[in-house]
C-alpha cells in the first residue's frame, strides 16, 4: 500500500520496513504512468524539491540524493587503482553516473537501464540527476544487466548497481549468481558496489547479500551513509573486491579539500570514505563473524 | 500538530521539520499525561518496542535508544583523560546514566532532571533504560539544571545534556549563556556534550549552537550518530572543550573490542568514535569555516 492523501505522500512497506512510514508533503503531482516494469510518480515535496518514486519506494529527491549518488560511486571508484572502465546497471535517474565521470581517471562509462521510461522522465522532471547521461564518457544501453553482462567478459574495473529494493524486479540483483556474473564482467582486481540495504530493517537480509557477494569475492564489506529520505535514514552498500589484500577503508585515490571541491562533492571526502565502514559493535559483529 | 490515527503515531512538527513526518505504528498506549512541564505518551509500538514521546516529539524507542545514549556518553568521557565526576542534565529515561557509569574511569554521576514525573514513568515502562538509576555511582536530583550549575562550581570533568529539542523549555539549553554557566562547573580541561540536532534540517541552528559553545570553550566540534527514529535517522552532538590542545576524533580512552563487549556497548566503538566526527563536505565546510 502506499498513497497520498491531504497532500501527504506516505512511503507504507509491510514486508521491507513493518511498522514505520516516511511521509513527504506534497505540492504538485508532476507525473504518473505504469511503465512496462513499474509504477512511476514524480512529485514536487514542500521541502525535499523533485522526488522520484518507484513501485510506491522513494528512489532519490533533489534535496539529499547527492550522498546516496557520490558514495556508490566515489567509494569503489577510489578503492581501485586505475577504475578506467565502469559499468553501471540501473541508475536510470542518472545521479550515479552524473558522480562517476567526474572521477579523473575514469575514462568510459557504461550504463545499462532496464526501464527507459525512467529515463526519459529523468531527463524532463529530474534535469540536476539527468545531466549524468549528457556526458561523453557515457553509453547509455536500455536493456537488461544480467544480459548485458553474459556478452561482456573481463571488461570492466568497477561495475556499479543502483538498484531499487529486494522486492519486484530487482530482487534478483541482491543473490548469489548475480556476483557471480559480475565476477566474470570484471577485469582481475575488479571491483563491485551495489545498494545493501540497512542494517537497522533486515539485518540478515543484508548478511545474506554480503555472504552470496563473498562466494565469488575475495573482500567484502559493508559502508553507510546518511539519506534522510530513504528507510530509517541511511542506506547501506554492498562492496566487494577481487583482490585478495583489498583494504576498503583506506582510498588508493585521495583528494585535498580543493580537489573535492572542484569536483563539486558535496558528501564525499578521503575521510568522509573511511568513516563510512566504521560499523556500529552490534552489525561489525554480525557481519564479519 | 501531533497524533496518533489508525494506530499510527505521526510526529509532525512544523517549526522543526517542516514537510516531513515520520510515524510509528501502535500496538497499545500505555500512558498519557500532562505533566507540570510537558504533556508525556508511553506507547508500545509494533516493531520499534517501547517509545517515549514528550510534546509530540519521540523521545526514544527501546529499538534504537542505545545509539544514542552510549554515544552522547562515550564521545565526551573517551575525550577526557580522567572522567571521574559526570553531570547529566535532563535524561529523564535514564538511559544516558544507564552507559555513563559503565565508563571504568568514572567515579561519581550528578544527574539533575527537572520532571519528575518522566523519571517515575520510565521506572515503570522503561526498565531497560531506567535501570542507570539504580546504579551506586548516581545521585539524582530533580531541579532545574541552571539553578543546579550556579551552586556547583568548577567541579565536574565532563557535561552531558541529554534534553529534548530546542522548542519550548529546552530552548535555553541550546543558547549561549548555557554554554557560560557549564563552563564556570567545569574543572580546567573539561568537556561538554549536548544534543545537538541534525545538519539536515537546521543547519544554521546548529552552526548557532557551534558558534555559542565556542565563545566559551576553547575547540568545539560536531559528532553524528544513527537513530531511525529521530527526524533524518540521525542526530548530532555538539561536543566543546576547555582544553585547547583537544582533538576529539581521537579518544584517549581506547578499547579492545573485548572490552567494549565486555561493557555491553552495542554501537561505540574506539573506531566508530573517530568515524562520527567526519562530516560531509557541504557540512564540514559550513560548520568549520
Amino acid at each position: 500500500m502506499n498513497f497520498i492523501k491531504n497532500n501527504w505522500f506516505s512511503e507504507i512497506q509491510d514486508e521491507l520496513w513493518p511498522g514505520q512510514m516516511f511521509s513527504l508533503k506534497i505540492k504538485e503531482v508532476l507525473h504518473k504512468e505504469k511503465s512496462k516494469f513499474q509504477d512511476i510518480q514524480i512529485v514536487e515535496t514542500e521541502t525535499y524539491g523533485t522526488c522520484l518514486i518507484l513501485d510506491g519506494i522513494i528512489q532519490c529527491t533533489s534535496r539529499d540524493e547527492f550522498s546516496y549518488q557520490e558514495m556508490i560511486g566515489f567509494l569503489p571508484l577510489c578503492c581501485h587503482p586505475n577504475p578506467q572502465k565502469v559499468l553501471i546497471v540501473g541508475g536510470g535517474d542518472g545521479g550515479v553516473a552524473r558522480e562517476v565521470v567526474k572521477h579523473p581517471l575514469v575514462k568510459e562509462v557504461h550504463q545499462v537501464e532496464i526501464d527507459e521510461r525512467v529515463v526519459e522522465l529523468s531527463k524532463k522532471y529530474l534535469p540536476s540527476m539527468a545531466c549524468g547521461f549528457e556526458n561523453s564518457k557515457l553509453k547509455l544501453t536500455i536493456g537488461d544487466g544480467f544480459e548485458y553482462m553474459k556478452i561482456h567478459k573481463e571488461e570492466f574495473d568497477v561495475i556499479i548497481t543502483d538498484s531499487s529494493d529486494p522486492i519486484g524486479p530487482a530482487v534478483s540483483l541482491f543473490q548469489e549468481n548475480y556476483y557471480k556474473l559480475m565476477k566474470n564482467a570484471l577485469k582481475p582486481g575488479g571491483i563491485v558496489c551495489s545498494q545493501g540495504g540497512s542494517f537497522w530493517l533486515d539485518f540478515d537480509y543484508v548478511k545474506k547479500t554480503m555472504d552470496g557477494c563473498g562466494k565469488h569475492f575475495a573482500k567484502v564489506a559493508y559502508a553507510v551513509t546518511s539519506v534522510p529520505s530513504y528507510p530509517c535514514g541511511h542506506i547501506g552498500f554492498v562492496i566487494g573486491s577481487l583482490d585478495p589484500n583489498q583494504n576498503f577503508s583506506e582510498p588508493v585515490t585521495r583528494f585535498t579539500k580543493s580537489q573535492i571541491d572542484s569536483l563539486n562533492l558535496k558528501y564525499y571526502t578521503s575521510e568522509v570514505h573511511p568513516a563510512a565502514f566504521a560499523l556500529p559493535r552490534w552489525v561489525e559483529k554480525h557481519f564479519y563473524k
